[in-house]
């Protein structure tokens, strides 16, 4: 596919400083870029490669300056860039078509253009929006229902009657609606609570491979719009996470939390059970929160703490021995002064 | 379905306190339940709400005084509850059906009212209990055997030779069975170590989903009877996990180490390989344990250590910097005394 | 099987100090091995047992003396057990039919004696080599390759264009080629990036269970030659790994990272994205490393340090609250000197 630099500009929304004519094939990074490709520079420390690239076209901010390139200039290059890119890659159009080799009930409400793949397993009573793509081996229990536009890739298991909103991705791998972890002490054995509840993950959402969700014990585990997991994420029971949260690879949330909207959970951390975590926290790598943690903080450590604080004890920690050396012969010193003082005071 | 107070007494073997003939429907939380509903009261901070719930009937300790009120007086409230909602939310019956869309070798031995989904794939050898569910995209590798009661979630992978004991639940995505991670270093290669043994879970076992449970490299690995797995879990060759035990999401168990009974390992801990755990130990959140543990020890930290050393610890680890900051300038302080004394003893 | 202990050695490279005719059926533990048994010491405290094992052949290093024991004298007896196990013990043949419950894209194309099982779908234009297995379930995106004598386990997951290549084995439940975690900030929300890339395993590698390996961005996320990952180990998009790499179970290796070669990672350790370990660095168990790291070094603790100065670092950490106390009575005492003195100097 060729297109000229001006119809990018409309579809991204910038200005063009240079040949609106010039045409455009592909899209590399500024130090590979050459002639037909469209280059971007996101990151100040890379401006130094606009002089030299070989690229037709560089997206930018709107201060750059670069005589005889051909610029277009955006508010957010990088976002521009997502763009550029999801536009110039298109995703191939999937099939439309149940594949015979999927099983399906006879009552399930199919959308309109639907994709299934073969070794797909839809129950009775489900309910799929239209344009749904389902890949093979994915399981979809009873009355579960999947919205407009989203997909299901391989190996995806959905758990009865959860639901899953429109333009969802589901990576390989994950299961979204087992049993929530939940038993009652009975002498020293577990007696097995049920878990009636369910999975809700609404609409704008992207969950990673391998991702785990349990279902509500009673009520709904809730994943709200456009937040996204990284994979092998677990999810307990009834815990709720707001809109446009980000949740790195490795993270546990316990049971019941509940999380603010544009929360970030940074990688291989985790949280506690029954705690609310504010909007726009943010909870550093491996970090583990114990309770409420007010609106727009910045945690780390484990128990959490103010990042910088957290920041400062770490620098510290090294130290440690160093400090225990020291303290034991300050404490040798001091009693050396006492005895000196003693003596003085006994003349 | 509608059953007496009386009726509900009779199956969790508890004191009616009102009136014996009311009519339960189902149950809810105490602060939603309404007529027709059962509710309890299990943790003593919600004893408030016994004098305005709307709830039909309350299961409470046999101490609870609320005149008017239907009391349901147990000794465990949270366990009769648990009992309560299985009772009133019976598991839906399966099939009792081998579906034609699943592939099963020959020779495989099954008992009375099976259920197997499509897309399941038996294999040679395999034995089947009575009443066993296996769901879509389970795989049972050559001669394993699965007890009587269990049921297999979707895309449950159980590798050959593995046996699954009575009443065992495993949740959707995980695997028993994988080869444990054996290497031999053959220079700078590793030259792989068969792995010939298998894992043995026994009755009574609910194990998570995505849990990856490796078989030993020679003899076996090994869960015992009435142990809980959360999601996530890594177990590695030649684990003995005892019974009743309770692993926590995202905890990892590394090679031949030996769990006692009534072990609890919270989220995202781990051990290393080849000791030994006691009976009744807890490892807290987290914990990295690194050594044998004694029986009925609470096990903080990486390494570990007693949990409420650990708590003091990590409650003085945000103060290191200001620690730094008094020992330098009472090393100073030191330094000037004794300069100080110095002249003195020199006048 | 029959072998005498000649063949054996001929096999392991070995010296027979004993009868070279002696016949060998199995192998055990050097506590458990009876007559007909073979057995090993690669652990000098197990020495001891060679004086009354019932085996009739003993793996040794060449140093070991041990009258009327016949003795197989190797440099690395830990390997000569591995390569014994494996020649005792060879793995059962596959069928090497396409079993006709599989559904394979017409123009896939297939090495000679490709084992196919049911239910494993492969998509358009794929690319098997010789000897190749495929277990139940596994889906084979469009135009990925497997190369010769490579084995996928049940349910096993290989998105679009990803290469495996030869002599692979790939553990039940694991993802390869799931999008890359990669967004771009749009006001509040998230865009997604389109991942374009693709995950490329070279020869020998194996990739333990429920693995997540992201495809790149753009590009490839790489893992070399003879590298082995254990179980739920997350690997984001556009990692590099060297040959030889050791990844143990839970680790998180973040995006853009790369390792050298040999780099051993020990159980739920982790990196952050963009950095560089270089060869032979041991990076130890819940580590953290936030940095590049240079070649050979051996680091733990979160954010990483030299092993030896962690080592000392955790071991005064359980003494902190003692530390504390001890800070606080000496500022106490150098206050009481200071005013001791000052009444002196008063004087």
């Amino acid at each position: 596919m060729e297109i000229s630099l001006q119809e990018i500009a409309r579809i991204l929304d910038g200005d063009i400083d240079g040949d609106a004519d010039c045409l455009i094939s592909g899209m590399a990074g500024i130090d590979r870029a050459g002639p037909g490709e469209i280059t971007f520079v996101a990151n100040p420390k890379y401006a130094k490669y606009i002089a030299t690239t070989q690229a037709s076209a560089i997206v930018c901010v709107p201060e750059t300056v670069a005589p005889g390139k051909n610029l277009l200039k955006v508010a957010n290059p990088y976002l521009a860039y997502a763009k550029a890119l999801r536009f110039l890659n298109p995703a191939p159009s999937e099939s439309g078509t149940i594949d015979p080799g999927a099983i399906i009930a006879n009552n399930v409400k199919m959308g309109k253009n639907v994709t299934v793949y073969p070794f797909v397993y839809i129950g009775e009573g489900c309910c799929l929006g239209d344009n749904v793509t389902i890949y093979p081996h994915c399981f979809i229990g009873k009355n579960a229902s999947i919205g407009d536009d989203t997909i299901l890739h391989p190996n995806v298991t959905i758990e009865e009657r959860c639901t899953i909103g429109r333009r969802v991705i589901i990576h390989a791998g994950t299961v979204i609606g087992s049993d929530g972890f939940g038993f009652a002490r009975d002498g020293a054995a577990y007696y097995k609570i049920p878990q009636l509840g369910i999975v809700q993950i609404d609409d704008d959402v992207e969950i990673g491979a391998c991702n785990t969700i349990d279902r509500a014990a009673l009520e709904r585990t809730w994943i709200k719009r456009g937040t996204k997991t990284d994979n092998l994420v677990h999810i307990a029971h009834n815990v709720i996470i707001g809109e446009d949260c980000c949740v790195v690879a490795q993270t546990g949330i316990s049971g019941s939390t509940k999380l603010g909207d544009r929360v970030i959970m940074a990688g291989q951390s985790a949280t506690v059970g029954h705690i609310a975590i504010g909007n726009d926290v943010i909870v550093g790598a491996r970090a583990g929160v114990n309770a409420d943690v007010p609106d727009g903080q910045i945690v780390s450590g484990a128990p959490h703490m103010p990042h910088t604080k957290y920041l400062r004890a770490t620098a510290t920690f090294p130290k440690l021995p160093e400090m225990r050396r020291t303290l034991t012969q300050l404490t040798q010193k001091v009693e050396a002064l006492e005895a000196e003082l003693r003596k003085h005071q006994e003349k």
